[in-house]
């Protein structure tokens, strides 16, 4: 039942490297190549399984569900994950992660070198907000946090890669900007959580409670905009602590 | 199988009140009564139903389940309530309006008279705090958000009866404070809103996915007392706007 899938156009180029599965057992040994494929064939299931778990929630996901949407058989599936926790406790980790990867690859330098700080401060919360409001983020952020309570590993991988990296990937760069008279703080934790939450609430609690809640790109830059501009009322060179 | 349920102390009272189904039957029409013992019996099937809810998730709740838990038959559930969404609806419209009714009954006096606004907005910052911090109420909000996907409705009534009721009555408070000098902003629906995520965000965000973390009194206090240092650095008399 293991059908290779070639669909993915991320994976379009790489076509010639996937043969079937009995003509690549004649190939030569390749360990590189297998841990790749291997890699691959995980997000495969990622991917697929995502669908599944939005659409029919957590609990009622069964492996034969996800096997069948990644068009695999079980024990394909049980090769590559140990089970359904498994398998979505890596959709979480990963598509948390690379969200913020993207989101902090860029902020180190410019921070640290700014000339203007409530611009670069509005560029990175812009940046930010798009990224956190995209639908399916949204969605997943909302499948989390309803089965929080019978499977509280789910909502701690969540917090551990998602808000809680934010704070503490945020706050020691805060504390240089305060260091150089940018800003003026005492805790650098409380002001990166502060930073985050006046960027994002207002529309991200909207979308939690409304699925069909929309907000323009124009909007989201809008409440970023004001959330910087509170934040650095609060804790600008000049704010009264 | 109907059998009228006293062991609720707040009905103590009243069982005097509360006969037999037979035996009322053979009573003088008494519409008062009769409005009041059908108000009794829904809270009862509400209070029983929000456990049965907590425990089996929103899909995982059957009638069957709902009139076990609240010792009653299917036909008496649905003399009360026409379905589970309804009896949902009534627990989430019911449980968010007593906790903003009891907050907001003694906002309205005490802003508009203060003569300390730094201890007043923490004070009643600490009051909302503490109300929307109560574990079941955060229990309730998990479960509401993570249904939200399949059924809107539900987020709908708790988003409007909850952060957007809270938004609705703060921001005319707002505004006549700024009216009267005492706080500085140009629109006081993103002040209210403002105020309300700096205050509630770092905690009310770690409970949606942490189930088991926990903030003593004098914690929600700093969080409450933070916030409102913040929203007065940002829209107080001297804010820079």
């Amino acid at each position: 039942m293991t059908r290779p899938d070639h669909s993915s156009p991320r994976d379009a180029g790489r076509a010639a490297d996937v043969a079937e599965d009995g003509f690549l057992a004649l190939q030569p040994w390749e360990p590189e190549d297998a841990a790749a494929r291997a890699a691959r064939k995980r997000t495969q299931i990622q991917r697929a399984a995502i669908g599944v778990f939005l659409q029919h929630g957590y609990a009622g996901t069964s492996i034969d569900d996800l096997a069948a949407a990644a068009r695999i058989s079980k024990q394909t599936l049980y090769k590559h994950f140990a089970g359904k926790e498994e398998l979505f406790l890596a959709i979480i980790s990963d598509t948390v992660g690379q969200v913020l990867d993207e989101f902090f690859e860029s902020i180190d330098t410019r921070l640290d070198d700014t000339s203007d700080l409530e611009k670069d401060l509005h560029a990175l919360a812009s940046r930010f907000i798009r990224r956190i409001m995209r639908p399916e983020l949204l969605a997943l952020r909302r499948l989390v946090i309803g089965e929080v309570g019978r499977f509280p590993q789910i909502g701690e991988v969540w917090w551990r890669g998602g808000p809680a990296r934010v704070t503490r990937e945020l706050a020691p760069q805060l504390a240089r900007l305060a260091d150089k008279n940018e800003l003026t703080l005492d805790d650098p934790v409380l002001a990166a959580d502060h930073f985050n939450w006046l960027v994002l609430s207002v529309p991200l609690n909207a979308a939690m409670f409304q699925p069909g809640v929309h907000f323009t790109t124009a909007e989201l830059d809008n409440y970023a905009a004001a959330g910087v501009r509170a934040f650095l009322a609060a804790y600008g060179p000049s704010a009264r602590r």
